[in-house]
């Protein structure tokens, strides 16, 4: 027997057993029952690959492009809050892994390092996005947007499915709040982030509408990401309102509970996006290779992974977090090899089908 | 660890530890396999929840009114027997609660306070409704009817599907019978009724038809409810008999075993009910704010809960009952938040989809 | 607490705890992986009963008539083997409760006691039909046709579907054969009856075809009743073949594995006799009032029970029977109640309606 | 209590208590979640079986015929690696089982005896086939041909699934390796091949594509047959390479996870192969006679059975598997009987259904 984690389940549970219960808890838990939190995950379950066979699979690359940026993976990291809460490196350890494994790395408002502390910790050119809650001061957005140009990230990932805080049960059962030594680091000037702040703060304003999307293009020649569109018609609204990609989010299951799976809204959205040039994203519920191939087979560009990053900075730090991402651009990759697909640009929608597909009522019916 | 309750499931493990096991076996069992009363819980997991974002929800508004009358939220309470089993105040306990949220209290027959003792609890204008089960002695009817236009209750709630009592089983395991202590408080008069009267009084009469609600309204200007509808034939003979709304009920799964949930039947009977003036609520496996929000957007008007309010009774009397309404209301308020409704009219038919619109059959065919 | 047996699932646990565990796996086993007998009972759950209030149901009659004979319930005892496994009295016992109550005792050929023995122990006017397995040699089958006439038998009941014996994994692992001091009754003169033949005898020839019907027909004036009938093709040549009812039936899961439920098959049955005079019956899972409900509901004119009077022999021999059918019968009366049918003949397909019925998917499409 | 085993499982069980951990990890483990290892298993269910009554059925064959070799029954087995693992006489003991049984042996290349050493252990006539992985070396891929030609084989089964190897988490987890005792016979000039080489060793080269179906025509006159074609492109692909035959196969669940199971598959080879002369087989969680029996009810001429062997083996070498083998051949036998088959060849799509068909929203539509 070796202990070597082989999947993102291992990681997770050497996190359960090592963390702060709390803190163990602020990471993994959803809102309310869990119901979306479960789906996220069990949803790929119903999505089922078709391989091919007799395809040259002797070279498969996984590198591919978002916003016109190379990444050597279509698996990035998505913005979570408080990594310090895993390892004392926080996100400037996931920064680095990231930039080590050549894909991008999303930080959060939420951070316990500054945008500069990360911006400085990796090489100029490791492609890096910010994560911001639009506030209902301007003057606040304004310098945030700016604090972040400065520090050379590359899009700001706006979003838009927090404007209050879910009901997160584990959160609220062990009165979990962040620990005194640690703040929301780019927010020192606010005397509320004197260590004892409870994660209910950060979030975006909840009387924020499309006009602070016009506002945001109004400062700022960054591309804008909007994270957390739900339904079609709000992708419309997203590409009429000029944005650049979306990411189909459900804040992993930890903000409205009884919502679809983002796999399953997947479809909607590039369905809505066909035609434009908006790039779709997705996360919620990536563990696997397959679930990165069958997102790229509905159609998003990437995808982003949130907790399985924290379950690698709570194993070793960066390097931690550089064998998830590695472990998964192995498992994506031998997906691609054992599908028959030697690139990512050859994975489309012939390569999945729905479970239904398979059922006997409609398969029968063929003979 | 705190403990403070967080869910209506932390309010029932309280009352499962703390109550006489026979009494909350009485509370909390159904008919039969029990296939009914875990449907009407299991059954709002198949309906999902379309968010909306970028929608100005600084102010969300809960409010409502029932047959004109305001309520400060769509959550009321439904008529249950005996609430002194889970605390002494009983029913003036319950009433006082949701006269303090500001929400309708439906007594129902068989409490062990009298619809005075309940009235004289209250203030003035606290919204109460009186549950009668209609007896074959018109005199014994027609004397309720006057005791409850006295005591200042505004609506008759008329139950359907009690002609003869479900078989329970906890009931029948355990052998439980009203405590000596206890009686059924509106009928002092009956012999019968000395304490010691086992819980199988107290329904309708068997032989009860449309005829009787056409007598009902001979005999009163209170507007009729119909409780326990579960077709849309008789939802159209309620209309026809002029009935001024219908709660889609299944008496919380404890009378007749393997129907749909009451979440299952609400579309048919408010498909029956439209472009007419009844009003359609419904109950049955009410426990998060996510369920009262399916049954707005199905069509429902308000929603009563059964159990849920005797468990709070049960942990700490009317301050536990008002505990747990305020935490339905919250959380239903968040739901809208993170929907994007800022008040209760906003909530419709979009905001849902079942579940199978979210397959993959369904979803890969618009790509 | 009180420990009188309340759903057919307490019976049977008495039976698991009293009885010789060889016999009890005899009796509860079904073939193979059990998929079947499985299906049989959870099916059930599929088909949702749609009340109607509002009805007079003071009066509620469960009366019905078979082959033109009156029973005081459609729930009749089906043939099993080997009574007396279960109670000393076997056969005599159960044909006595069913007289008492008042409805069809079907015996099984392969009974520990003889056709002579049961007909003598009941009233003449008792309804008994007799179960044969239909013997390559002429002779034999013609001698137990005549043995029946002469013992009243009403019916001839013919089971098709077990040519061979299904594999029971149950007997094959206990390793059970019938006891030394039990003997097939009816067939004294066979040398291999002494006691210690193991259960793999008693069946039917497995050439058997239709043409035996013909022989049987030519030789008796009984009704004959087939038993097995799977598929409408065979209902069709059942027809054909003059037979004059079918029992819907899979052995009680004992043959075929991995085939549907009988509740399953029922629907196409009924269709295929629609029309005729040819009754159809079904047996199978039946454990409470509402499956009972569900296949008369359907169109079956009766159902028969196997192993819940197995479990009532257990109990308390023929008492024990005399109370899981009294049982069953209080049960499928309040379903009538509860469903607004004052007779058998209003029970139709109105009252109930497939769980797809009230899928979201289906129901949200009327709003 | 006897412990003859009675079921595929009760030979797994006395595999898994026996053998060592790592050897029957890597023995029962498939790739990743194990979502299609374990659905190869469960699709079964979705498909019921519609058995005929009143058919002889006192002569049931299961004799049959592939690529124009008898065969005693249409249960052969798949070519797997290191039997020797299960026991000291590997392949050899399994060659002779089958040889006894009179079914088809396929040989793996990764066998720990010699093609030669196979060969000469059992009668001439005794039908066997070689499982080829073909090398980029054309020289290797040659002699590998020869030696299989020289040696009796007749036919080359081509493995397609496996470009490289699939991740299996029980391997990974236990280390296990080949022990170095063992080796992989076929290969014995091969300096990798001391003993230790773990199992990784032995794939195809992942650049192959449909022009080595060409290659491995122009050198042998041995039929080909291509195992682990998915979708009907690829079997029309191979139908136009000229195949002979095609295995429908996903490796036992152990390459690409997320796949549908074979099962599911087979209907849309068998459509693609109609009208043509290439014969499609099957494999993946065969466990019961249903299983075969619904495999050539789509219109499998044969199927193989995997681990099912290897437990026979564990269990008592040669005679384990000619256990097994009987046990499953008697399985089928008696599944055509119930279900009024006297011949493989009238076992067609007549017998089957899909689940769906029996659902009652389906059914009940015919009343
Ligand atoms: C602990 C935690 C903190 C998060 N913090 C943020 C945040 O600050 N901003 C944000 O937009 N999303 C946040 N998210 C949501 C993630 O960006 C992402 O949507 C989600 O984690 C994806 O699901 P997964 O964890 O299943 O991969 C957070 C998620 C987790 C688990
Ligand atoms: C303990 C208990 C007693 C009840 N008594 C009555 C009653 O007296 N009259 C009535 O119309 N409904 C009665 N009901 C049914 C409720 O009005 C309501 O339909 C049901 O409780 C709603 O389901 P829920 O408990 O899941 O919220 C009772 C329900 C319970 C649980
Ligand atoms: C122990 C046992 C013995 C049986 N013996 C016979 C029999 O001798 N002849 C027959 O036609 N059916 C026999 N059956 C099948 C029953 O007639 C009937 O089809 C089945 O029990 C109905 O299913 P249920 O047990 O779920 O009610 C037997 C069933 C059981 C459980
Ligand atoms: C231990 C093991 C080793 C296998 N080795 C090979 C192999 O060497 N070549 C091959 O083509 N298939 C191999 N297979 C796949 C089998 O040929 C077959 O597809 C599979 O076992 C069928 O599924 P079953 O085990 O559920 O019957 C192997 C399978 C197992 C379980």
């Amino acid at each position: 027997m070796n202990n070597i984690p082989a999947t993102v389940a291992d990681f997770e549970e050497y996190a359960r057993r090592t963390m702060n219960p709390g803190a163990f808890g602020f990471y993994i838990g959803g809102a309310d029952s869990e119901v979306t939190l479960r789906r996220n995950i069990e949803a790929y379950n119903n999505l089922l690959l078709r391989p091919k066979v007799m395809v040259d699979v002797e070279q498969v690359s996984i590198a591919t492009s978002i916003l016109g940026e190379k990444i050597s993976s279509p698996i990035c990291v998505a913005p979570t809050a408080y990594h310090a809460l895993a390892h004392h490196d926080g996100e400037i350890a996931t920064a680095r892994a990231c930039a080590a494994v050549g894909t991008c790395f999303c930080q959060s408002t939420n951070s316990n390092y500054t945008m500069e502390q990360v911006a400085s910790s990796v090489p100029k050119e490791a492609l890096r996005w910010f994560q911001i809650y639009v506030q209902e001061e301007q003057e606040i957005t304004q310098k945030l947007v700016k604090d972040c140009e400065k520090a050379g990230f590359k899009a700001l990932v706006v979003t838009l499915d927090r404007p209050r805080l879910g009901k997160r049960l584990h959160v609220l059962r062990s009165g979990f709040t962040l620990p005194k030594h640690l703040s929301r680091a780019n927010f020192h000037g606010d005397e509320e982030n004197d260590g004892s702040v409870s994660y209910y703060h950060g979030e975006m304003y909840p009387g924020m509408t499309w006009k602070d999307i016009k506002y945001l293009k109004s400062i700022t020649k960054l591309p804008i990401v909007v994270k957390g569109i739900f339904r079609e018609e709000d992708a419309e609204l997203a590409i009429q309102y000029g944005v650049d990609a979306i990411i189909v989010s459900n804040h992993g299951g930890r903000q409205l509970d009884s919502c679809p799976a983002t796999i399953e809204i997947l479809p909607e959205i590039v369905a809505a996006c066909k035609g434009t040039k908006v790039e779709v994203y997705m996360d919620g519920g990536i563990r696997t290779g397959t679930d990165v191939f069958k997102a790229l087979a509905i159609g998003a560009r990437c995808v982003f992974v949130g907790r399985p990053a924290l379950w690698g900075l709570a194993y070793q730090g960066e390097n931690g977090v550089k064998q998830v991402l590695n472990m998964l651009n192995y498992d994506f990759r031998l997906t691609m090899t054992l599908s028959g697909c030697s690139n990512v640009q050859e994975i489309d929608k012939s390569f999945i089908a729905s479970a239904e597909r398979y059922s006997f009522s409609h398969t029968l019916a063929k003979l």
